[in-house]
């Protein structure tokens, strides 16, 4: 018997990607594997039965739980569906791994083996399997178009028959994946760009984009890629020297998640409050509590001489390209398990073991048992 | 006396676009002219009583009225306010001079000596006082982003971990200013872009700023830097060979104007339903009847796979340099009149003549004459 990966309608309704697409059809039916999809779980990337290829289409949620041995998901599914989940299934995608205790419980009820990608170790190896990476360089570049779109000024420089127009200037903070992808799009766009992140190594990576580094002379490089915490001492040293970046720019990106914490407010009111009249901020952390004093997840909101953006779920914005990354991610991920059209995982991989949620019962991950308490 | 210059509240309260700035302040004092603005009519382009300059500030539109000899507006005041407009006063902005006979009526009976400055003849001296072609580069460049930001596709090409995603196509009708601007923002973008106008000239133009010109064969070379209308037989072969191009784009952008007419309807109801799944449109023309079979005006719908955006007022969502541009533009129009303080206008000039609305109790454009069969 071929493995089954099933896929299902994504459990947020306003979610538009889906984790499947043709090309990656093709290579799990050569790896041996079949794969069954509810009718509508594509169509907002807008694929369907012409266009999909080879898979089978089923009605409902329940129809793929029947035959599914994996379930490849945009987000955990609800709690109605996990609780229907044949023991032993396998859960792969973003599961939003430290949100919720009571869901980690019910999967274990359920004995489902969960991956979420989220936990994905940071090494070279695993890169191409790397969701956070892939939707986060979408999530980068349309802080910078959203931006654009509310700014009362031009980014680029522009010459006209009764003079010149200068370029914008764009703040961004944090120099992540989605950082960078917000300088490299605000450069494109022929905006002055000066970044800064609280990991001196950036400094390169920012300049050999064309941006300047913000040197506020704090450094809190941390580990699997991601910052620590500051202290108090070093936050007040870092504001300080941000404020008057921030008073200079036209456009504000901010970028700097901790994962499995609340967002850092990094920009405060006062900072907010010094900012020149009209200028723009796109807090790319507001679903996570967001970067500025402010933010208001999903809304646009004036503050001061401010507009402040909040968007939700930048991913979902462009899902052709992101569901194109994001199961072409799942693909490099299951691929190695796969053999003769077979499922078998070697616990001793440490890409497989570290991205491990759940499985035989028992929460896996120690940093989600730390974070939950469990 | 040194002449006057009034800036009242915008009639379209609606419209962030203020035609006043500080450079213009400084070199209106200058030229020895005084600047009065009503409170207020700066306020959409971040400007006030401490940014704007040695001006006076006056409470109301009555009080404008009651000083200036000079108006400067954006859009054409209101029928109440023109009713209180001084006898002789001089009018200056853009005007909607096609819009209605009735309004031109009242000019002429409180005897305002109007300037469209969509009148302007477009001679190379001209140029720099073109706001057409100012504002005009600013709806270019938004039209772009606004597709960018509902394109379901990234524009740039874009190499990840896990493979490379194609670069999105995107086809602009019209190479006017305007369309010469989306042109150049989409390429900085990064997209593949394909450019149509019916005028044969502009291909030189399209292709030096790296886009591909979609040859139909025909030609409507027009005067005054338009395109003259097609004859039946002449649309139906530009047709064929577009719905080609629209079918193979991700995004189209239309920018074809025809000055005192509505937009002609290039982009049929066929080709819409032939283009691909989750594609979008922003119709620039869309106030002026769209160039795209299904716009409507201020909206964004979806029409078989096409999601189709029509903006309104698009100059007026980046206010802080689309209001410096035109500031400039009427600037440059006045100087040549100014003569130490004071007023003089030669009517043998043709730039001043050509631009002129109405004077001395007439309407003296042939055009709007015959547009509205004066």
């Amino acid at each position: 018997m071929a493995v089954v990966i099933g896929i299902p309608v994504c459990a947020d309704a306003a979610e538009r990607r889906t984790p499947i697409v043709p090309d990656v059809v093709k290579k799990l039916r050569a790896a041996g594997a079949e794969v069954v999809v509810e009718k509508g779980a594509t169509a907002g990337a807008f694929l369907d039965e012409t266009s999909l290829g080879e898979v089978s289409w089923v009605d409902s949620t329940d129809d793929v739980l029947a035959v599914a041995d994996v379930l490849w998901v945009i987000g955990p599914p609800s709690d109605e569906v996990l609780a229907k989940v044949r023991p032993g299934t396998v859960l792969m995608g973003l599961l939003a791994p430290y949100s919720s205790a009571d869901r980690l419980a019910l999967m274990n009820e359920r004995q489902i083996t969960a991956f979420a990608m989220e936990l994905l170790p940071r090494i070279s190896r695993a890169q191409s399997m790397d969701i956070l990476s892939s939707q986060g360089s979408a999530s980068g570049y349309q802080t910078v178009l959203i931006a654009a779109t509310r700014a009362p000024k031009f980014f680029p420089m522009l010459t006209y028959a009764a003079g010149t127009i200068r370029p914008s200037r764009v703040l961004v903070i944090g120099a992540g994946v989605a950082g960078l992808q917000a300088i490299a799009t605000a450069k494109r766009l022929g905006a002055i760009v000066d970044a800064y992140d609280v990991r001196p190594e950036t400094k390169e990576q920012i300049e050999s984009l064309g941006a300047k580094f913000v040197d506020t002379g704090v450094s809190a490089a941390g580990s699997g890629g991601y910052a620590r915490e500051l202290t108090e001492e070093e936050k007040a040293q870092q504001a300080e020297k941000l404020a008057k970046a921030v008073a200079a720019c036209d456009v504000l990106i901010t970028t700097a998640g901790v994962p499995g914490k609340k967002a850092p407010v990094i920009i405060t009111e006062a900072m907010v409050a010094g900012m020149k009249p009209g200028a723009v901020v796109v807090d790319m952390l507001a679903e996570n509590g967001g970067n500025v004093a402010g933010t208001v997840a999903g809304k646009e909101v004036r503050v001061g001489p401010a507009h402040i953006v909040g968007p939700t779920n930048l991913p979902s914005r462009m899902p052709v390209h992101t569901s194109e990354m994001y199961s072409k991610n799942l693909l490099n991920f299951i691929a190695p398990m796969l053999n003769e059209g077979l499922l078998n995982m070697d616990w001793e991989d440490e890409v497989i073991a570290g991205a491990c949620l759940t499985h035989a019962g028992e929460v896996k991950h120690p940093m989600v048992k730390q974070v939950l308490g469990l």
